[in-house]
């Protein structure tokens, strides 16, 4: 029998959420630079009285992709630290290392529950625009090109959320809680450093989550798998520059380069067992009309509805683009700046989450799957990483009312589904022992 | 017989273009922007005596090219006032017409001569590379991305030193001298304007000037041929964004149609009739790797030894770039944003000129042509339409060390070819009678 | 109750099922070019005693694609003559109208049943390989490049068994049966041309087939739906020409325009909403390395899960030659020569099918469907046609040996699958009028 | 003083020549297969008296290009033998080896004159128009695919017209005279054998000739030099074939390795020191729309006005070419099928030749040189070496009417052009002395 929760402490909680989520939503910050997100975070579970692992112990150096340079981390820890960002916490997220793992044991028998939250903003400039709530309300981003347009503010402050209930209800816990704040997710960038960390290799059940998404308001996905395995890489051409006019063949054109490159990624192959995407989507090349340019900067990304097609899709986009560089005799250089892979969710731990979740009433309807597939997400490292060591692992999506698309400069939700999410988590793991005796 | 010059002003002037220079070159100012030389240059001349058509009144304004926005504008005459341009002529180069043409009638027969130079800086970064003359000496560019990086520094003191020499003499002057301070040269963007608006249709014998290009120091060319007619043009590319990853049917790519219409631009035919050239030497297209990108930004040009061959290209890459378009169901601009043509100097006026240099006995070596085709001149435009009118033109060049080529960030000249330019320049001038005697 | 079999017509039809196929195997004759087989099919149907709708009757001649010039098609018919083709059908067939349906109506109330089987062989040259049994069996294909490597030969010889059994028992038969005999199914060419004839507007229940496909020998798929709609379409791109070294600014390239065109053609983008596919197979263009090329033929197809996927795919096609012809100011002539459309089998008509493919115990195994889908098959315009008619159609797989893939050199199958096509087959018609009274 | 000619012979040869040249356009021969021709010419020459050195003896087998397969040369030395070609000449031309050096030693101090005519027709269907003369006159070619469409049956009557009066006028003649018959210009494939072999190491004045190619009637070219360096190459990309619907990510498609590399080609840059061409004349690829193609079969040439500009664009070829069949993962063969040089005349041998024809008086006028470069010639080869062993090289073009331009299949030429011809190359040879005494 299910412990039933506490509705006054998650009455008393959701006001919180709302708090932290406006003050993470003003002070947005992108990946790999979450400096005050980090601490502020890893200040509260700290005073809660959560065990911390921080930064280098919980991600591995050479596993994180798309790091801004050191320049730029350097000034935007500055940028934290004039913000707010709590300095003594800072020394374990200097240098992009902006990941916490907070663990409470229980003392008693039972499974270790992981919960994995994203702190991460996009690299986007927030609308002004009329009738845009965080704007009218006073907390849209404080910080250009950086806001939280995917929810990922709500995510984190879900997160604090269902810290603060399982601490105060720690006499009823059983087993042991891990709770994941990872940076980076957007560009799929920040999961597989914490995943290679180990910090999930002793979590038997583990469930990251998603607002929104176009499901429905009051509506929860239990395992939802609608995820491309992607890989996201950059290419640089380094050719050799000369004058068009005045001896054009001494160049070496790195646009000619990429002009062939981005064809010939767009001519890859379909695949026949199942869905592939290519995209080139930024072209930054060349000093000027008269000049033969001797640099081409891409943004790539390939994906694919299983991992194979993924690994079809990016080997051959290394032969494309080896061989258009080949062709202009012009150097090129391919960084992989983030990764995602496909997962599905474990049948059995969805139907127990389904379960829970039809038992608390609160939603107005319970998805155990949902199909479809379209975007990619990094927490599929950890799912996967769960599972290569025996445990169970799925992907939840709470819906709610969206005020435009994710990744729209005037995306905003209802956060009221910051509620629905903690009950239905606060739930599964205070009554996860139930699972292991099923 | 010739006049004998006057060495002791021409000496005295030697130090005064020193000196313009330097400031000319401390305060360097891109196409269409040179506000502070122009009100400077027109205070000058006006002050001399010189009679003075203005902004405006010496520019078509539907004929110029590759005008920078109203806000770019209005910011730089801004940033003129308070770098010391002379607020009282500003209205007459405000909003980009920042063209001089000075006469001085002797009211003596005699044909009337033009001279050409052009005023403005390239849109490059200047080197503080230790050993950059300029930034030893204290008259680096005090402007961003503001270099004067090939000569027309020089050019506008050699300008300014010839209107002071010939007033000096006006006793002594026979016909008439126009003197052009013309801007926006670098791109060919600010000729085409001041020939349509007819500044040099009265004009009999007409030479354009350049320092440098490779000549050797204290040598002449008085009849320089090596241009190159060009168009040089922007691409716009609308397309449609979609998320590649959920959508990307929906999208239409501006980036495909920019890669296929620059293979495309660089499969034009070559020409039998002589050289040509085409580059496409900028791209930026894109906002993100999952994004279907909506729009893309083409810098191109493209070259002929003589017009058709130009006019062939320029035709064949319309066609291209409407069809890329239409492939990709995109919508595109295509903006010219300069242009030049090719122009043959005329023979007599080439010999003439080659006698006074011979006669001078200042320079090393007299070259009366030059071959070897490469850059491009708006000159040309110039030249043209003093030929359509009856008169004869020519563009000269005066050799001399260069620290490095032009449009390099540490491109520095030696100042003394001010002073030999000066001297051929005046013995024209105040010869020119002799040649309609011939 | 289900009529039961009479396995002793059944066996000695299944010697002259071998018989035939191997005659027809023999004299192998492709896309509407059956003269021979068309011509011998209608006489033993009319012998039978079937009511017969040939040629023009039974096919619209402007649904016709990828038809063979007047030329071709009277050599071809000459060729027939020579092979045995009865001369008094011919009228009926010729210029390549070589479609039959063959009706017999029992007089009973009932359904319409409709079955559809394809006549044609494919453009390729039979393998004389040691151990391909038509050859060392004396079956071999005396007609150079074509070739019944598909098993269409099999199909042809499936239906005139029926046809025998079904007048051997036409006391016991109820409603009525139509007998499809189509032309021209490889390009999938010829199904449009008799489905908009209306032939198949009076069926109740309609049937195609097909034997291997790698279905295993003795399985039996009552309603495979693995079929991608399909456009298969010819570029034509007239140019100019010129000689390459003499003039190449005259020429206007077709070779340019086609690679444009493939390139633009393989970067149409995926479909969210399910499988595509474009291939370029062949390119013929250009006369000599010194020419620049005139003309240029390219053989395309385009694929899509559903019939909006294929509609997208050659819309896009469309505008990707158009755009690349504009981009070379060539002339282009698209012209579709075959399609197919995907459609999904009647679930109750499958069910109905599989219980009696059951019942007979003749079958290892019963698949009620199949998916993972490959290839295409025009016979889905003849399943759509049936549908909007209120009708109810399928697609049936015979499971057989095969000692090559279908369309290699070396295909063969085992002649036994064709007893147990012409088991249910039968079995099918005999009980048709069951399904009804459901 | 020069020798005067004897006109009386000259007439007499005249005829000859006509009678000649219509049996060689008869019996039209392509490159390397030119065995009635050849046999025919030794024997003539082997008649006369001259010393031959053939086949193996002149022509170095390593040094062909473009040779005909060993099927297809055996084939035409049959057809050749069936149309009168002389069998006890045949071993020494058998297997494509076809070249002739016929040598008379006047037994005089003098210098060697070398004088090259070529043979081959082009791979052309002679026109049988109405007006045709050759059709009309009863000489049209014989041979499919054969045609003289470029005068060499015209070259070859002169060099037997010329080996004539030579021997006739043999005691008057000075040093020695080489007369080379080339087999394989078309396509630039036979001289560099001949060269490499050493047949004009020893040569001090040599000089080749053509008719035609637009030069006035009446005049003649003593130096022409508008060739341009050529290199001619086939290329041959073999993907990996896969059913385009059913598993496209299989194959690997030689088509879009060649669609990459004919824009990669094209897209190769202008070059600064002068003119170059480019040309992907043929691409045939593929066996049919639904499968990926296996193999793309390219005919490619590359020219320059110079031999450092060709050697620029074929380097750059191997490059675009190598790298488009690693984009594609695809193997690839590229094979040098022909290849000339540039080269220019010596300058008083040129004169020497004007002065020559000039006091002829047969001559409406006598050219020096011509520019305007367009073809390709490899009697280059000849002439680069007999400069490279310290003599003087030059071409010589006689003019004519035609019928239509070169390579038309309605070309023909005047045939008194021959007669000229014959008088300029005996006047040359008989009075080769006095350059040497000058």
């Amino acid at each position: 029998m299910s412990t039933p929760l506490n509705e006054d402490q998650i009455a008393q909680l959701s006001n919180h959420m709302v708090e932290w989520r406006r003050d993470l939503h003003k002070h947005a910050e992108s990946g790999w630079v979450e400096f005050r997100t980090s601490t502020i975070v890893a200040d509260k579970l700290d005073k809660l009285g959560y065990e911390l692992a921080l930064g280098r112990d919980v991600i591995k150096e050479e596993s994180r992709m798309g790091v801004p340079s050191a320049d730029i981390l350097a000034a935007q820890e500055q940028r934290a630290l004039e913000q707010g960002a709590i300095a003594k916490w800072m020394p374990h997220f200097s240098g992009g290392f902006t990941g916490i793992v907070a663990t409470l044991d229980s003392g008693k028998a039972g499974p270790t529950v992981g919960v994995r939250v994203d702190m991460d903003a996009l690299d986007l400039q927030e609308s002004h625009a009329c009738g845009h709530v965080p704007a009218e309300c006073g907390f849209e981003s404080v910080n250009t090109n950086m806001t939280h347009a995917c929810g990922h503010d709500g995510h984190t402050s879900i997160g604090l959320g269902l810290a603060h209930y399982l601490m105060q209800n720690r006499a009823q816990l059983t087993g042991k809680v891990k709770l994941i704040f990872q940076p980076a997710e957007e560009g799929t960038r920040g999961a597989r450093s914490m995943a290679d960390a180990g910090v999930v290799d002793d979590v038997d059940l583990f469930a990251a989550i998603h607002i929104g998404t176009g499901v429905p308001a009051g509506e929860v996905v239990c395992g939802s798998e609608n995820f491309l395995a992607t890989t996201k890489f950059n290419v640089e051409f380094h050719g050799r520059p000369s004058h068009a006019g005045g001896n054009p063949e001494e160049g070496k054109s790195a646009i000619l380069a990429a002009a062939q490159a981005t064809l010939g990624l767009h001519s890859i192959s379909r695949h026949s067992s199942g869905a592939s995407r290519i995209n080139v989507g930024v072209i930054n090349a060349g000093t000027g009309r008269n000049v033969i340019a001797q640099h081409a900067h891409l943004e790539v990304e390939c994906r694919g509805e299983n991992n194979d097609i993924n690994d079809f899709m990016f080997r051959r986009s290394q032969a494309v683009i080896a061989g258009a560089a080949a062709m202009y005799e012009v150097e090129y250089h391919l960084d992989v700046v983030g990764a995602a892979k496909q997962s599905v969710p474990s049948a059995q731990w969805v139907q127990f989450i389904t379960q829970k979740a039809t038992e608390l009433s609160c939603f107005n309807q319970v998805h155990e799957g949902l199909g479809g597939a379209a975007g990619s997400e990094d927490a599929t490292y950890f799912m996967e990483r769960v599972k290569q060591h025996g445990g169970q692992a799925t992907y939840m999506i709470f819906g709610t009312e969206l005020a435009a698309g994710h990744h729209n400069d005037r995306f905003d939700f209802n956060e009221n589904v910051m509620q629905n999410a903690l009950r239905l988590l606060a739930s599964l793991a205070m009554n996860a022992r139930e699972f292991n005796q099923r």
